[in-house]
């Protein structure tokens, strides 16, 4: 049976491949976007987990929206303005794949910051997006090519990561966000706002989204992955009531709802007293992996090469000297340590900078520390005989 | 933002109306097709929501396929064969979804009874696809007519219910599998057997899948809604590896895996020694309560309405004579029964013939032989009135 047209343009991950690869116990891993399993919040579940099967209701179908009472609290907890509601789905992935189907015709524009995040390039391509991108400064995106992408191709959306970007780590700047919001407004774009690294700041103050001044102009995928768990695949966006009600009719086709029972789950987690404590301990670990990664690189890194220091998320983006990053990726795993290239996060990867995205939050210390020796040994060899 | 152009084909889904209404409690309703809460096997999932936070694996992100002990273990109960794999859905709806997706571009030709699962018609007409209809008889679809459909209008594929179809309850006769299987493979069609209701079986002996005759020209959609609970959002999809790959490459970009804990839970419950006897104290109730509607109905129907009996599955299709069934249906709920009428089941609701369709598993027999003489009052009064 022939596959779909629109599936056929959609390349294996190659993110996969080095993930399979990294699955070997000899090999440590900066390739994934994992979160440390050790932080899972299990404890704060344990009392939910046992009280399940004392409520039916749960194990029923469900509406689509979601959950009634983890809706209200969201609704809440986010302070939603009154023509604005919240719906669950299975993970922000499917908030982003609903998006993307409810909203995209084929050679529909979109503006993406490049790099991006992989899994949105995926669905995009997936409905056939025209996915035009603009530069990013350590501020967040260039105002400036926005505004003329925004004028030449007349997009319907523009997807970004303002908190601790994926790949990058960069947080856009107060300024920024403002600039991206009027923009958004003035020229009628919606604004995807993904943002999944929120809660992990652990250096300075939060600043507020992009859609606190766009809200009228925004959809937000708030995701529960890194700060309760991504096997339970449960995540929120929010909207005004019209952007999400052809999302829910696409869901409804898509999945009829989500697991109700960690719906459930969730709520008693997110009002746990002990819930804030929890994610104040994941950022002051991942802020000392941070530390290790980040200050054995400066140490060890050969010259050409450069690193953006962040203030939260999973990611530091290692900026290096033109060369092949697939075929240093290679080297690198037979050396025993995954990173992953930056070509597989543009969506036009032709000529992109070379880099390579490393993650510290599924490592600790010791290994982020061996990690950075058998990293800084192979640039070391490689990049002074490619010079 | 305007909405896709793929979305704006789909009307609204009136079972949606009439199931907010039928949530009144003065309404009695056969409008559903919910399983009776009281039936989910909660005492059978308690250890297991126990031990579920001594298991952090489950809360981390996982394979795309599904959790590996699960497929493990559907492999060897399904005996699939060595090129056979399982996948994990969201709901077996979702593997609808991820099918429609995966394969069909818009305008593609798939075939499917006439009545069918509104799912399937809602995921079949997001993809645009041409879909065809066929007739049935009391033992499945009308075999000659499929064949004349593969011949002119060469679909990619066929979607059946064989065992207790939604919405008439027809179970296909072992014969009209056989032919069906062998037409599938004879013009190189690709069976979707839909079988949620196969372990609702309540009389007789269950038949082979249709699949059983064609395995390499199907997929087999198996949900665990009926049987353990629809709340979880778990199915299995098996098939040939290359039917199924293009399904996760979608999926992936659709919500990346469905919840794990959710797959560990039904790992254990399927291998609990008391799931066999569950199964058969579901199967009992549903038959009482199915006697109870199909027995009061044959006493009080008005002439010219035709019942036929069902040995499993939900429901009950109630032939009537030519009326406004739509009409009909709302003068029901008014006089407090809950009914869905026969168009919304055809993908081309023009001239359809009138029909009801009659859940029996989710009202108890006292409520069901009030909503026989509810929904006979009304038949009494309307038909008449209208011949």
């Amino acid at each position: 049976m022939e596959i779909a047209h629109s599936l056929q343009q959609i390349k294996s991950s190659y993110i996969r491949e080095i993930l399979i690869a990294a699955a070997d116990k000899n090999i440590i891993s900066l390739a994934g976007g994992l979160p440390d399993a050790k932080t899972f919040p299990l404890d704060l579940m344990k009392a939910t987990f046992k009280k399940l099967t004392d409520m039916p209701e749960v194990f029923q179908y469900d509406a689509t929206i979601g959950y009634a009472p983890l809706l209200k609290y969201l609704s809440h907890y986010y302070q939603l303005a009154p023509t604005h509601i919240a719906m669950i789905c299975t993970g922000s992935q499917q908030g982003l794949d609903l998006i993307a189907r409810a909203y995209i015709n084929p050679n529909d524009c979109i503006i993406m910051e490049a790099p991006s995040y992989l899994g949105a390039m995926q669905v995009f391509g997936l409905v056939q997006a025209n996915i035009q991108t603009i530069s990013t400064t350590h501020d967040g995106p260039n105002v400036s090519e926005l505004e003329d992408a925004f004028i030449k191709h007349n997009p319907k959306m523009f997807y970004g990561v303002p908190d601790f970007h994926n790949p990058t780590g960069i947080c856009w700047s107060l300024e920024t966000r403002q600039q991206v919001a009027k923009l958004c407004i003035q020229y009628d774009v919606t604004f995807i706002e993904d943002a999944p690294y929120r809660e992990l700041r652990f250096t300075g103050e939060p600043l507020p989204m992009v859609s606190h001044f766009c809200a009228d102009n925004a959809i937000v995928l708030r995701s529960f992955s890194k700060i309760a768990s991504p096997g339970l695949r449960i995540a929120a966006v929010t909207a005004k009531k019209s952007y999400l009600e052809p999302l829910l009719k696409i869901k409804q086709g898509a999945d009829l709802h989500s697991s109700v029972p960690i719906q459930a789950l969730l709520l008693d987690l997110l009002q746990h007293p002990d819930f804030p404590e929890h994610i104040k301990t994941i950022q002051s670990l991942y802020k000392k992996r941070y530390h290790v990664l980040f200050s054995e690189l400066k140490k060890q890194l050969p010259e050409g090469c450069e690193l953006k220091p962040v203030d939260g998320g999973m990611f530091i983006w290692l900026s290096l000297p033109p060369c092949d990053t697939f075929a240093l990726a290679k080297t690198l795993i037979k050396n025993g340590v995954a990173v992953v290239p930056s070509p597989v996060f543009y969506p036009h990867p032709e000529n992109t900078p070379s880099a390579l995205r490393l993650n510290f939050t599924n490592a600790n210390s010791s290994e982020l520390r061996e990690a950075v020796s058998r990293l800084c040994r192979v640039l070391n060899a490689t990049l002074i005989s490619t010079q």
